[in-house]
């Protein structure tokens, strides 16, 4: 049985206790946080003083903010234990000066909430020493079939897609939405076209599933919805994603002008 | 018992023709195609001579492409009867020289091979006359649970937002998953994280549920990604997607700055 101790009690930080409740392999034997959430998972668990820290967790995992990592890192004072993050963007090195560092990176958003079936989550590993990959992959292992090992600067292009496929993608439903709401349409009336837009593009790959006006090179189409488009900011937008389109397909539409 | 005409043998014509088969409300009486798609569906039905068009039907439904709207109902020569067209940006009365002329757009995105459940889609209604309501009422029904009246203008707006939604969150799961092939990650490691991003999305509506370096005002990262893209026209579609979510909550950041 592996021991951790979770440090943060965001909505990874909960989201990682909740899944280790009943794990036969790994058990968080402490959680440290600066405030003290009133849920079943932390009762019984929470220290809220890094003084309190354990020294005898075979792992450290850092659950905190981006902007939080570095100064909550020189906090802990154990040096001979691993440590990792759980952040996509942040290098391996920002643990230093621990030796052995970690990343147990899960791609998945997290929100307070909103429950996250772990084992369908793919988590992106690394290690700044081989003899932690085995702590790392039982890590991995309790929570998820899906791990993959990935160095910081290849994660850091990972976080980028995830971008473009989440907080991109979730500001394009609220565009649409808000384009809705003159009309006296109610914004949920497009969760069937969001749904079928999302199994389509899983099934099929967006590249086969790509269709609409910039697909087809219906450049009327595309100038009509230019000129419905008032404000300049959505104009570009409109604009860029139809230019990457037709470029995306460029040659395949020439082919048939 | 409505009586109707399809016109067209793509997606959209299959789709319908598929979900009035055991309907006891509408019946479809003839199909019109130039080509004879093997199908089920079609069988026994499809004749391929617009110059055999029943001149009997209570409604008329031209479901082609809308490059082709203006010609297919210019060969149309029933002149008494409801003839409408299944297109979210074609103005009802490309319909002309008719005079009963309607529109029945089907919300959602059809394509070759994927069954579109029909009960869930919303329909948006257009007539030129009063009198013709009940038809087009009639047709929605049979389908689905939920139709709207909408005119022509705001159709427009509304396929608008639909191209935001579908063409350009495909779009968007096209490039994400593109950034992860040179990681050697297959794409659908970003299943789950797009299912949990549109399922939250649903949930908390999209307002609510946006995340990431823009939403959180953090340029370190913004420009730290700036910099990892090399495309330009990739560079441009997150410059200003980006800009578009501070913008969007541009008053609440400056709150907290």
């Amino acid at each position: 049985m592996l021991s951790v101790v979770v440090i943060g009690t965001g909505n990874v930080a909960r989201q990682l206790c909740l899944a280790w409740q009943d794990s036969d392999s790994v058990e968080v034997v402490q959680i440290i946080g600066r405030s003290i959430p009133k849920e079943p998972v932390f009762e019984g668990h929470l220290i809220n003083l890094m003084k309190d820290l354990s020294h005898d967790a075979d792992c450290y995992i850092i659950a905190v903010s981006d902007s939080s990592i570095l100064t909550v890192n020189q906090h802990i004072t154990v040096f001979d234990k691993l440590v990792v993050h759980t952040a996509g963007s942040i290098s391996i090195d920002t643990l230093k000066p621990h030796v052995r560092r970690g990343v147990f990176y899960p791609l998945q958003t997290f929100s307070a909430g909103r429950e996250v079936d772990f084992s369908t989550v793919p988590v992106f590993l690394e290690t700044s020493e081989d003899g932690d990959k085995k702590i790392l992959q039982q890590m991995a292992d309790s929570l998820s079939g899906r791990s993959h090992w990935l160095d910081s600067d290849k994660r850091r292009q990972l976080h980028l897609a995830a971008v473009y496929l989440n907080n991109f993608t979730n500001h394009l439903l609220f565009l649409s939405g808000e384009q809705c709401r003159p009309l006296g349409i109610n914004p949920s009336m497009l969760h069937p076209l969001l749904q079928e837009t999302v199994a389509k593009a899983m099934a099929l790959g967006p590249y086969k599933a790509q269709t609409g006006p910039a697909r087809r090179g219906d450049n009327a189409v595309i100038q009509e919805h230019m000129e419905l488009i008032e404000d300049p900011m959505q104009q570009e937008i409109y604009k860029v994603i139809s230019q990457s389109i037709q470029s995306t397909y460029g040659n395949e539409l020439q082919k048939h002008a």
